[in-house]
């Protein structure tokens, strides 16, 4: 017997509370099920897989409340923030099959709202799935359609637009965000899980629920929000460019590199450091990229012919050296040469790259490289599209990449 | 006045005591010097840049005692261990060009051993230049002479060879002579400075020192040793496949990742966890490799065509995925008709990749990827190297990979 098959026939939803028979009785919220695998959310939170057969029934209790997109009307909560959420897919709205221990994406708002039921009962919350896709497929594309989407809300009312989303690449898209959108008039929250929201580890709720609070302060950034260590103790608030995945599965993966989080979130939220405040202007977006630039980590086998190969295929490259920003020296006259901009970081990722130090570096300048003080690789990358979105004249990407526009590079501050 | 044609016409070398009349007197010992500045070691340890003219003038107050590569005969400390110095350059063997203030590689065997007095004055050192290069230009062709000539020290009863390089590839090549080499009957010890040796605040001195004092152990492993926090109070062992330089310049920038340091170095050694003891046997060079093998840290801008380019001109792939392991999908088909290995870590460079979590990873799995557990991504790259020189089997070519040879694969720990 199919799951599917067997829920249909019961005239159950997703979200209905049931009682489902199979050797025992279990009861709970009906989640998105596959293959021969009932999944339930029991009052307790918790989530079980239960295999099902021939003889396996389903009795509908309660039926859920909504059926829309609309997980509240937005005046329902009388003076409760709205929370728009807009969801990207990854893990943070992905289930785990059963039956094969894989996460997959989900595909419906509702989906994503089981996981935090504590959401919707404390704020307005709108929800919309915008894309159903693990983050490692997201593009430039889905940024711009994301930036438009946030926007929306934005300009709609949103007291917070919090979006759920994959963590291998959220550091990359709330880069390109941040870039996109100008007159924040609320936080822009990007929050992901490192776990999926059906296990009972999940990081998913306390990160969302963190998250959500930021739209009662005077934040208006795009920032991460994402375990501050690996117990559910407290969240931090990561500014959009400075943030980075270091670690492939611990809770507390995203680290702000060369800088303090903006601040840290438990029963209360504290700040670190200063940050932009709301606009009273309209959101607006600037979704122009460039989409033919590199993203390159130097290392030492990094030959001529194909480094010469990723120049000529490419309106713009980031280069992570090595140091304080180098590549072996058989590389300087393919970038003298080059007629495109390119930009240097260090695949040190924590400190700057400082070009005067060693002769190296000197050539490299003279060859017209763009050094990017302490902005990370992958925001570089990031900007140097939006930046080549916006013009295409040597000297003023040259200085829209080493001018600081939303917190990626921090002023010099003199060491030894 | 030049400060070449000033020394060479006063009859003085480098290493001689002197005194230089040039408006001031100052006495000390005549380092290397460029253009029209001369460079002094003073007696507490400093070094100055003096501008020279025509009316400068050196007297040498004393000759310095050897002129060879060789700074000691190996007897002449009796009893002392025999420390092999082994240069390829670097900041930890480079000087201050005072008129531009870059650092150009030093390119004797004495412009080292200046700066460290105290090594001489404990061990019996025999030094040697071997290349001097900055580091960002070590390739595999030098890995493979340096392997060489470290075998060569080690079967020549070297209590330890240890070799100044520089910090921007120390790890790629401290994990290349890592696999090179069999049967180590000493610690191989590579030794960086963040600070040219001339300047006040180098921390060269400290990290040869440390270095040396490993001649005194059991260890007889590739380490790196650098200090371990900014000030000068210990160094720290880092196994040479684990050890990656995480910040541009601090002192403290290398970090042994997804593990602890081998152990630490101030006034004794403490070990932190074990490590290989010395062999009885002969040691072994295998310095076979295989050059065209890529290293590519995906970012969402890389395209099927750039990739297909990779596989194409490579007879090997390292992929430093996100996350657990992942590329975007539009990938896999590409991935699955290569005919070369392709290996994937992770750019979190903390944690395990784990490709049995998602449906990505799992059609990479299927698609051929070889996993690498929590080997670093540079460490991956050039054991891909080492183990394409020793077979062209696939399976053989899994296997080898997928093996814990030198320290670069941790066993797995169960973690939720």
């Amino acid at each position: 017997m199919n799951a599917k098959d067997l829920i249909k026939k019961s005239k159950a939803d997703f979200g209905d509370e049931i009682e489902l028979f199979s050797k025992k009785i279990y009861t709970g919220v009906l989640m998105p099920s596959h293959n021969n695998i009932i999944t339930l959310k029991l009052k307790n939170g918790y989530n079980i897989g239960v295999k099902i057969d021939g003889s396996s029934k389903i009795r509908v209790i309660k039926k859920k409340q909504e059926k829309t997109g609309i997980l509240r009307n937005i005046k329902h909560l009388k003076g409760r923030p709205v929370i728009s959420l807009i969801s990207t897919g990854g893990t943070i709205a992905s289930y785990v099959d059963y039956r094969t221990g894989a996460v997959h994406p989900a595909l419906t708002a509702e989906e994503i709202a089981f996981s935090v039921p504590e959401l919707t009962e404390k704020y307005n919350v709108k929800a919309k799935v915008l894309f159903s896709i693990l983050s490692e497929d997201m593009k430039a594309g889905h940024w711009k359609k994301l930036a438009k989407e946030i926007a929306k809300e934005l300009n709609s009312g949103a007291d917070a637009v919090v979006i759920p989303h994959g963590t291998d690449t959220m550091g990359y898209t709330s880069a390109a965000v941040s870039f996109m959108l100008k007159n924040l008039t609320a936080p822009v929250i990007l929050a992901g899980s490192q776990r999926s929201s059906d296990r009972p580890s999940s990081d998913a709720s306390m990160n969302l629920l963190s998250s959500a609070k930021l739209a009662e302060t005077d934040l208006a950034e795009v920032v991460v929000v994402m375990h501050g260590e690996t117990s559910d103790t407290y969240s931090l608030i990561h500014r959009g460019t400075r943030v980075r995945k270091m670690h492939s599965s611990k809770r507390d993966a995203f680290k702000t590199i060369n800088g303090k989080p903006i601040g840290r979130i438990d029963e209360t939220i504290t700040f670190f450091q200063d940050y932009r405040k709301k606009s009273n202007d309209k959101t607006i977006v600037n979704d122009r990229m460039e989409e033919k630039v590199a993203l390159i980590y130097f290392f030492p086998g990094l030959i001529p012919e194909f480094f010469d190969y990723i120049l000529k295929n490419n309106k713009g490259v980031v280069i992570a050296g090595t140091g304080l920003g180098h590549v072996s020296s058989d590389l300087i006259e393919i970038i003298r040469n080059a007629k495109i901009p390119i930009v240097m970081t260090s695949q040190c990722l924590n400190g700057r790259v400082n070009m005067n130090v060693y002769s190296t570096g000197r050539d490299l300048l003279s060859a017209g490289v763009i050094p990017v003080e302490d902005m990370l690789p992958e925001t570089a990358w990031v900007k140097l599209m939006y930046v080549l979105g916006q013009t295409t004249k040597m000297e003023e990407i040259r200085k829209m990449m080493t001018e600081n526009m939303v917190g990626e590079i921090s002023p010099r501050t003199m060491v030894d």
